[in-house]
C-alpha cells in the first residue's frame, strides 16, 4: 500500500524554489563569474536534460503522431525578409533617452509610471489612501514615487484618460505628451528626447564587406514560410499538412527581470499548419472532440470580466467561440501535451486575444495561459495567422506560394467570345482597326451580348472616344457563344501556427512541481513525472566500497538496455542525504545497493514523493522500475509486486 | 538467401547526389526564394531528421555511456568573454578592400593567386607548358591568369619564397608585399588598400543602448569553461568528468563556397573532458586498447610525406604517437561513433596537427578526417587545450576555477621561521624596527639558516641599503624551525575537447551512402543505416483505396507501439515508383499492403539495398522489421525467418 503524501503542508515558496534550482544548476544566469547579462541563462545538467526530454515528448506528441514536416533553418536572417514579413516596422517599441545620462527608457512605461505616480501623490495630498501595489507591480517595475502634490480635477481626469488608451499612443503622440506634462525620467529628475523606435531584433551583418544586413530571427516561423512550396512538394502537393522546428530565437528586449519567463535567448517549438482557407476543418478532429477545457474568450475580456468556462473542445467549435476544427484540435492537443509533462490542469487556462493586442499577422489568437507565482503566463500562442505569410513573400519574391489543386469537378462557365475577319478589319478600318479591336475586347458581357443582337439585325455603331461613329458589319465581326473549363483551382493556404516557449513551460512546470516534506520544510522536492525527469533511477551503493562495484555495473548495464536512464551516487555522505539530493533533482525512483544485495541479490526500490521502500530480486525490481518509467504501471500497482521494505527508517532519516 | 549486390557499379556522381538532395530536400540554400545568401542552409524533412537522429545517437555514445555532464548555454555571448578567449584578437583573417569597388578579398589569397598566375605566365612566356591544377584547386577558386610574360630569375625565386611562407606574413607585410609586387584585385585590375583585420564572429550589440557589444559565440567551448566551477561542485568537486553540449555556432565565413563543408551557421557537437594535469590516463581505456586506427602523424607530415600507418589505440598511447590516454580514449570513441552512423572505414583517418597549424588554444589536436569528393575534411576536432581557458578567463574575472583535491597523504614540510620579540624591537630601533622586519622576512632558507647560526653566537650584523649596520640580538629575534603540513592540492585541470561538426558529418555520411542500381543509373539510393536512416520502414498500400485504411492504420500504430518510426506512401503512382522515390530518401525497410493482406493478413516486407521481398503474416513481419531496426538481427537473418516472395519483378519493375 502506497503513502499519502501531504504536498500542500507547506505553502509555495519562491524564494527557496529558485535557490534549489541555483544550487543544483537547473539553470543560473549566463556569463556569471562576467557580471552576468540580463536575460540570457545557461541551463545546467538537469535543466538540459528536463528541457531534452521535454523536446523529445514534444517530437513524438506533435511530430510523429500527427505526421508533421520537421526543418531546421537559419538564425542569421538577411534583413529583406523581416522587411517583407513586416518584423523590421513592427517588431519594435518606443523608447525615450534620458538626455543627460543616455540611459534608455520604455516610452510607455515612463508615461505609465510618471502619471501613476503623480495620480498617487494626489490621493496623498488630498488625504485618500492610495490604493496598494498589486502582486503584480510590487515585482514588475521599480516603485516611483511623486511628491504629495494635489492635482485640480481636471488634470486627473486627463492622466486618467491618457492611462487608459495608453496602448493606442504612436511615438510622436507620446513625445507630445512628454513635453506637454513634462515627464520626465524618474531616476534622474531629467528630460527625455523625442521617442524612437526599438526594434528588438539582434541586428548583425552578413559577409566581409558590411553591406548585407542581418537580423537574428525573432521567431522560426519565416523559415518554414520561405521554403513552404519544398515542404508542399514533398508532401506530393496536397495541402493539409504541418511543418514544425524546434530551435533558438532572439528578441532583444528592453529590461527583461522575469528569470526564465523573458528571455533575450530561447528555444521555440512552432508548428505552421497549412489549410484550405475555405475548408479549415480538421481529420482527427473527433479525436479530441470530448476534451474539457478552460475558456476565456475575448467577449468576456472585452466587457472587462475575467470569468472562465469549462467546456469540450466540440462545443467550443459548435458555438463558434473557437472558430474552427483545426484550431479546435490544436488547442486540444496543446492542452493533452502540457498535462503529460506535468502541468497543472488547475492551472492552465485558454485565453483569446482580444482584437487590439493581436500581432500584425494574426486573425485570431488563443494562448495557453498557465498560472505560476507572477500571475497567468502565455506559454503556447496558437495563433490563425491567416495567408498573411505566404502572401507578402510571393508579393516581394514573384514566386508563387500557392497550392493547386485538381477540382474533382471542373467548373464549367459559358463565354460571348468576340471573333474577328482581321483581313477585312484592316482593308476596311486601316488605322482604326485597333482601335476597335481594343474597345469591344474591353466590353463586358451585357455589352457584348448587346452587340451580338445588333449585329444579327447587320450592323452596329461604334463611338469612339474622340466623337466618331465606326459602323462594324458580321463580316467583320462575330460574337460567338464559347464553353470554358476550369479543372486546377489555385489558392494560398491559410496557417495556424502553435507556437511554444520552452523556458517559460519549463520554469512553470518547475514552479508547479516544487513542494517541501511535510516534517521538514528544508527538504524540497520536484515530483517531475518519470517522462521528463533528468534522471529517471538513482543508484545509490550503501558506500564506494569496490565490492559494490559489479553490482553498480550490472544494474547500471540493464538499466541502459532497458533504456532508462540511470546515474549512480557513490559520493561519501549517508544514503538518506543522498536520496534527498535527488528528490531535488526529482528523481523519480531510486534502487539501494547493500551488503545484502550482494549475499542474496536483492534490492530495494524507493519512491520519491512517498519515500515508501519496497524490496525484490535484483532482476524483478528491474523489471518493475522499467514499467513504472514507462508508464505501464502505477506505483500502486508496483506495490503489489513487491514486498514493503522494513529499513525504511533508517535509510531516510 | 539474400541477393548480392553491386554498389559500385557507377562512379560516384555528385552532381547526380546533389541533385537528388535538393529534390527530396535534404537540405537547401537558406532564402532561396529571395536569392539564397553564401554558407546558409535550411534542413527540410529527411535532413532534420537524420540530423536529429545522429544527434541522438551522439547523445547516447557519448553523454549517456560515459555519464558526461549537458548543458545548454547561449549563443549570443558579451565581448568581454571573447577578448580574454583570445578570439577578438585571433579569431580573424587578414582582409584587402579593392579601392575603388570597394570588393572584399582576402589578403594572403590575393597574394597566393596574383603570384601564381605571375609565375604560371612566366612558365607560358618560356615555353614550358603550366602544371595542370590539381582537383582541389580547380573547385575551390577561382582561375586567376595572367598574361605569357617572361620573368627574371631572380623574381622568380622571390615569388616562390614568398608562396612558401605566406602563412607566416602579418598583415602589414602583406599590405608592403602589395605595394613592391604590384598586387592587385585580379577581377578589377584595381589597386587594393591596407590589409585590415577581419574578424569571423558575428557582431551585435546587447540591450537597448548599444553600449554593450556581442558576439555570436564561434564554437560552444566557452559555455562549458565559464560554467567550470558550477560543473565541478554538481560532479562532487571530482575529475575527471566531462561536459557535452550540442548546439549552434556562427562563423562570417569571408566567402564560404562549399555546400555544408564551409558554412556561416552550424550545429556542433562539443565535449569538455576535464583532467588532473598531471593524470591523463583514463578508467575505461582498456575498453578501445584494441581498437584499430589509421593514423598521419605531425613527423611524418612535417617531413612532406602523407603515409599513413594502423595501429590499436593502444599500441599509439604506448609510443607516444597519441600523448596520453584520455586524447587516445577520445580518438577511438570518435570512431566507434562515426562507424556506427555509417561513415566507411576506409575513408576515416586520424591527423595530428603540426605545430603551427594548431589553434592559438591548443597544445595537441588530431583531427578525424573522412575522405569525401573534395578531399579529406577535417570532421571532428579532438585538442587537447590545456589550462589555457581556464586559465584566462580566472585571471581576468579573479574566480579560481580550479579542483581542490585532499591529498591522500599530507604533504610535511619543515621550515625555518623568525620569531619576533617586537616590544623590544620598537624599542630598541623605533622607526628602523620596520625596515629590520621587512629585510629578515624576504630572506630565504639559506639566509635563515646562516642568521640562525649567528644569532646562536650572541648577535648578527643588518646592513641596510643606506648602508648603516644594524645589531640584532637573540633577545629581539629568534629562528625557529617549524613543520607545516598541507593537505590540500589545489589545480587548473586540462582540458581535453573532442569537437564535432555535425554538417560536415552528415553531408559526408551522404556521400558515402550514395550509389545508383546497376541496371539503372538514374535510379540512386541512399543506403543509410537504419539507427539514422529519417524513416525506418515505409508502408505502401497498393492503392489510396478505402479496403486498405484499417491495415493501414493498424500496421502503423503497431511500428508506433514498437518504437519504429514509420511513413505512409499511398500516393497516386505505381508501388515500384514508391518504393524507388524511398531509396533515394535511405528509409531502410519497406512493407505492401495488398488484397493479400486484407484476405489473410500476410504483408510483403522489402529490403532496400538488395530490393529482396519476403513475405509473412502482418505480425510476424512487424516482429522481424522491429529486430531489424534495432539491429538485433542482420538481413540474412531475417530471411530465414520469412520466405521469399515471388511477385518481386511485379513489384519493383
Amino acid at each position: 500500500m502506497a503513502s499519502a503524501v501531504n504536498k500542500t503542508a507547506h505553502p509555495f515558496d519562491k524564494t527557496r524554489l529558485e535557490a534549489l534550482l541555483n544550487r543544483r544548476f537547473f539553470y543560473a544566469p549566463a556569463f556569471e563569474i562576467y557580471g552576468g547579462v540580463a536575460g540570457l541563462y545557461d541551463y545546467g545538467p538537469p535543466g538540459s536534460s528536463l528541457q531534452a526530454n521535454i523536446i523529445a515528448e514534444w517530437r513524438k506528441h506533435f511530430i510523429v503522431e500527427d505526421h508533421m514536416l520537421e526543418l531546421d533553418t537559419t538564425i542569421m536572417t538577411p534583413a529583406p525578409v523581416f522587411e517583407t514579413s513586416g518584423h523590421v516596422a513592427r517588431f519594435a517599441d518606443w523608447m525615450v533617452k534620458d538626455t543627460k545620462t543616455g540611459d534608455v527608457l520604455r516610452a510607455d512605461h515612463l508615461v505609465k509610471n510618471v502619471l501613476e505616480a503623480r495620480l498617487a501623490g494626489n490621493q496623498e495630498a488630498r488625504g485618500l489612501a492610495a490604493a496598494p501595489p498589486t502582486e503584480d507591480k510590487k515585482k514588475k517595475k521599480k516603485n516611483v514615487k511623486a511628491a504629495a502634490v494635489q492635482l485640480p480635477d481636471e488634470v486627473v481626469a486627463e492622466y486618467e484618460k491618457i492611462l487608459a488608451q495608453l496602448d493606442n499612443y504612436s511615438g510622436p503622440e507620446i513625445g507630445e505628451l512628454c513635453r506637454k506634462h513634462d515627464l520626465r525620467n524618474p531616476d534622474t529628475n531629467n528630460e527625455v528626447g523625442e521617442p524612437q523606435l526599438f526594434n528588438l531584433m539582434f541586428a548583425s551583418s552578413i559577409g566581409p564587406t558590411g553591406q548585407h544586413p542581418g537580423y537574428l530571427r525573432p521567431e522560426t516561423a519565416q523559415g518554414h514560410f520561405l521554403n513552404f512550396s519544398r515542404l508542399l512538394e514533398f508532401n506530393n502537393g496536397r495541402v493539409p499538412f504541418a511543418s514544425a522546428q524546434i530551435g533558438r530565437s532572439f528578441r532583444n528586449e528592453i529590461s527583461p527581470r522575469a528569470g526564465l519567463l523573458r528571455v533575450r535567448e530561447f528555444t521555440m517549438a512552432e508548428i505552421e499548419h497549412y489549410v484550405d482557407p475555405e475548408d479549415k476543418s480538421h481529420e482527427h478532429f473527433n479525436e479530441v472532440r470530448d476534451v474539457k477545457i478552460v475558456l476565456l474568450d475575448r467577449h468576456v475580456q472585452e466587457a472587462g470580466q475575467s470569468t472562465t468556462v469549462t467546456m469540450t473542445v466540440g462545443e467550443a467549435v459548435d458555438k463558434g467561440i473557437i472558430a474552427n476544427q483545426t484550431l479546435g484540435y490544436f488547442v486540444a492537443r496543446i492542452q493533452q501535451f502540457l498535462l503529460k509533462i506535468g502541468i497543472n490542469p488547475e492551472r492552465l487556462r485558454f485565453r483569446q486575444h482580444m482584437a487590439n493586442e493581436m500581432a500584425h499577422y494574426a486573425t485570431d489568437c488563443w494562448d495557453a495561459e498557465i498560472h505560476n507565482s507572477t500571475g497567468w503566463t502565455e506559454c503556447v500562442g496558437c495563433a490563425d495567422r491567416a495567408a498573411y505569410d505566404l502572401s507578402v513573400h510571393s508579393a516581394k519574391t514573384g514566386q508563387a506560394l500557392v497550392v493547386r489543386q485538381a477540382l474533382k469537378e471542373p467548373i464549367v462557365t459559358e463565354k460571348e467570345v468576340p471573333e474577328w475577319n482581321k483581313k477585312a478589319l484592316g482593308k476596311t478600318y486601316k488605322a482604326d482597326a485597333g482601335v476597335i479591336q481594343k474597345m469591344v475586347e474591353s466590353m463586358d458581357q451585357a455589352e457584348l451580348t448587346r452587340l451580338k443582337g445588333e449585329l444579327a439585325q447587320g450592323k452596329t455603331v461604334l463611338k469612339t472616344s474622340d466623337g466618331r461613329e465606326l459602323e462594324i458589319t458580321p463580316e467583320i465581326l462575330t460574337i460567338e457563344r464559347k464553353t470554358f473549363k476550369q479543372s486546377i483551382r489555385e489558392f494560398t493556404p491559410n496557417v495556424i501556427e502553435p507556437s511554444f516557449g520552452l523556458g517559460r513551460i519549463l520554469y512553470t512546470l518547475l514552479e508547479h512541481s516544487f513542494w517541501s516534506r511535510e516534517q521538514d520544510v528544508e527538504r524540497g522536492v520536484l515530483s517531475l513525472p518519470p517522462l521528463v525527469a533528468p534522471t529517471k533511477v538513482l543508484i545509490v551503493p550503501l558506500s564506494a566500497r569496490e565490492e559494490f562495484d559489479p553490482l553498480v555495473k550490472e544494474v547500471s548495464s540493464k538499466l541502459r538496455k532497458a533504456g532508462i536512464f540511470s546515474r549512480v551516487d557513490d559520493s561519501n555522505t549517508s544514503i538518506g542525504k543522498r536520496y534527498a539530493r535527488n528528490d531535488e533533482l526529482g528523481t523519480p525512483y531510486g534502487v539501494t545497493l547493500d551488503f545484502a544485495s550482494v549475499q542474496n541479490r536483492t534490492m530495494t526500490l524507493r519512491e520519491r514523493d512517498t519515500m515508501d521502500q519496497r524490496i525484490g530480486s535484483i532482476d524483478e525490481v528491474i523489471a518493475v522500475v522499467t514499467e513504472l518509467v514507462n508508464g505501464t504501471i502505477d506505483w500502486e500497482a508496483a506495490c503489489e509486486r513487491l514486498p514493503a521494505y522494513d529499513g525504511v527508517q533508517a535509510i531516510d532519516a
